[in-house]
């Protein structure tokens, strides 16, 4: 843990001063440039686009008081090392998921996805209204770090597979790339999940080395070309069903900001968040018709039978996790709570309201 | 249309002026307050206190530059004379639902919410990203009015009901309090929908007047205190599924705007869609707890041939109101556009993913 105080920027105030002959708001302040480290290549479609856009809107809507300079994954630090330079000052904001820490501590997974958890909305829910963003506050601020939310994926993919699964049967053995949770989940049902760096996982693919794979959604997806290697895409993504993704200001240098340029970071975040999972959903939904009509890839559900298995080892995996330290075990308690809740709701919201809209009636007419 | 010139609020700036010796933006701006007109209740939960909290965003974000009056319905003028108030100027903006226009033009209705239509997370896709914005602007443009979204109810509820429907001959004569094209469904199928205003409901419920009434969510009914005088309550709401309420900006004080202010007000209105969309679903969830499990309230869900019917009828209606005029046909081609592609999403991404939720695992372990 490191608190030395870290005040960023060049303060370049006075240079307009004796010109300007304008009238000044009660409380002038000082510009400043804040460096903004992020997980993502320059922009990564969806992820490193949407670190851009939250540092124009800051820089907007502060008329440039605020001046946010994005760094893509290994211009200022490694990508994993965003934490670290943002904790310690070396830079001023993190844009990244909060899972790439689980290092520091099992806790952060729950704020970015864990494997049969929380949808997009439900995260918002969590985090604005049900006690989730102080539980984040409280454990970031160990590492000197203020965290909010600032972009969703939405429901990610169950992944690219070079042959069915039809049965718990298929996945024994299966060389599948899955990170994570997620990746524990699958070994708890004898698959043989290995990590690979995004760059690998198309020559693995191409070569058999793996079976199959798991992304983002079509979106990237498409980009990335999984489809000329591996012709089944499977859903849902059970292992992220809606994953956040964050931003974590140095907490000194949050501490120093006026009340104003406070609510102009946290509504630009709060702003993302909506904007980019609309994204999402919108070129995703362009990129599957794509996908499937111009692509010729077959989509499959796994099964109820796999699903099942699957949603018993998340359970398992993600209730190991939480027993890890107390604060974890606390993080994990709330998550739950609100989890079902946040079931009985949805089974009869969007969910009950989703099923309904697919029964057979005919609704183009005129 | 009205396009007459219109600079509200006091030019209070240069009170600070003279004696500030601080250093200035490089373009200082004059104060001023906008006069918000909504058409809710003083704090009604949700809509009134979303507006409330816009106001405060966008005040807390300039600093003060712009403060945010805001009007309860009745409190400047009646409720729906809030679009003509800012059309003409008498207000700034408003806070309000597109459906209440339509007496101006029935494609307002695309931009709130029509039967079996967007759900709330698509409603941000279509109008942020897939052309939404752009016909809203144009239709909007017409009458002056700049028009964002601001805030989201989520899905909405079926209504209370004071007999099971367990088909659609249950439909026949029903007496059901239900406004717009909900209603309009609702008559195809043989009920007798009515329009109440929203305080002559619950005695109307009490009294037999009527046999059933919609409302909003549970969070909303459970304050009007529905579970006293009917005993069903049924989902989903295939009226309102995701019902977006609206920001519109006088357009010639939307004009006047610098760039700053005008990203700090669509900054602070999509921060909001998504905060109270959130605050929607955690409070639904709770209130929905303590309906079932306090007041004894009976959930029922509208079988499949009831769904099935009322999809048919609502697709004619919408289609209908489509063909009023060629701006409305125009936002209607796109909207079905959309919704064709939105499905396809849901259908493997949310959709499949709260499905599978629900199969019989443990996921509480440890």
């Amino acid at each position: 843990m490191k608190r030395r105080e870290f005040l960023s920027g060049a303060a370049v105030a006075g240079a307009g001063a004796a010109a300007s002959t304008l009238a000044t708001p009660a409380i002038a302040q000082d510009m400043r440039e804040l460096k903004m480290v992020t997980t993502w290549p320059k922009n990564f479609p969806g992820l490193g686009t949407s670190a851009e856009r939250l540092a124009q809107r800051i820089t907007a809507m502060s008329g440039g008081r605020l001046t946010v300079k994005v760094f893509a994954a290994g211009e200022l630090v490694p990508p994993f090392e965003a934490f670290d330079a943002v904790s310690s000052g070396t830079a001023d904001m993190y844009h990244g998921a909060e899972y790439y820490w689980q290092g520091k501590s099992k806790a952060f997974n729950f704020f970015a996805a864990v494997p049969f958890g929380l949808t997009a909305t439900e995260m918002s829910s969590w985090i604005h209204h049900a006690g989730g963003q102080a539980l984040w506050d409280e454990l970031s601020s160990g590492f000197n770090i203020k965290p909010m939310m600032v972009a969703n994926t939405g429901v990610q993919m169950g992944g690219w597979f070079n042959k069915e699964i039809n049965s718990l049967e298929d996945y024994k053995g299966l060389k599948i790339r899955m990170p994570g949770l997620g990746g524990e989940v699958l070994r708890r049902i004898g698959a043989a999940a290995v990590s690979l760096p995004g760059g690998e996982i198309f020559p693995a693919l191409q070569s058999g080395a793996i079976d199959a794979t798991e992304w983002v959604g079509p979106w990237n997806d498409l980009a990335f070309g999984f489809y000329k290697v591996a012709k089944f895409y499977y859903y849902p993504g059970f292992h992220e069903p809606g994953t956040t993704l964050s931003g974590g200001v140095n907490l000194d240098v949050w501490n120093g900001l006026s009340s104003e340029d406070k609510a102009i970071i946290e509504a630009a975040a709060t702003a993302e968040n909506d904007y980019s999972l609309a994204e999402f959903n919108a070129r995703n939904g362009d990129a599957l018709d794509t996908l499937v009509n111009e692509h010729g890839v077959e989509l499959r559900k796994f099964s109820d039978e796999v699903m099942t298995a699957i949603g018993g080892a998340a359970g398992e995996v993600v209730a190991e996790v939480a027993a890890e330290d107390p604060m974890t075990q606390k993080v994990y308690d709330s998550f739950l709570d609100f989890r079902t809740k946040a079931m009985g709701w949805a089974r009869i919201a969007d969910q009950a309201y989703w099923n309904a809209r697919e029964l057979p009636y005919e609704y183009t007419k005129g």
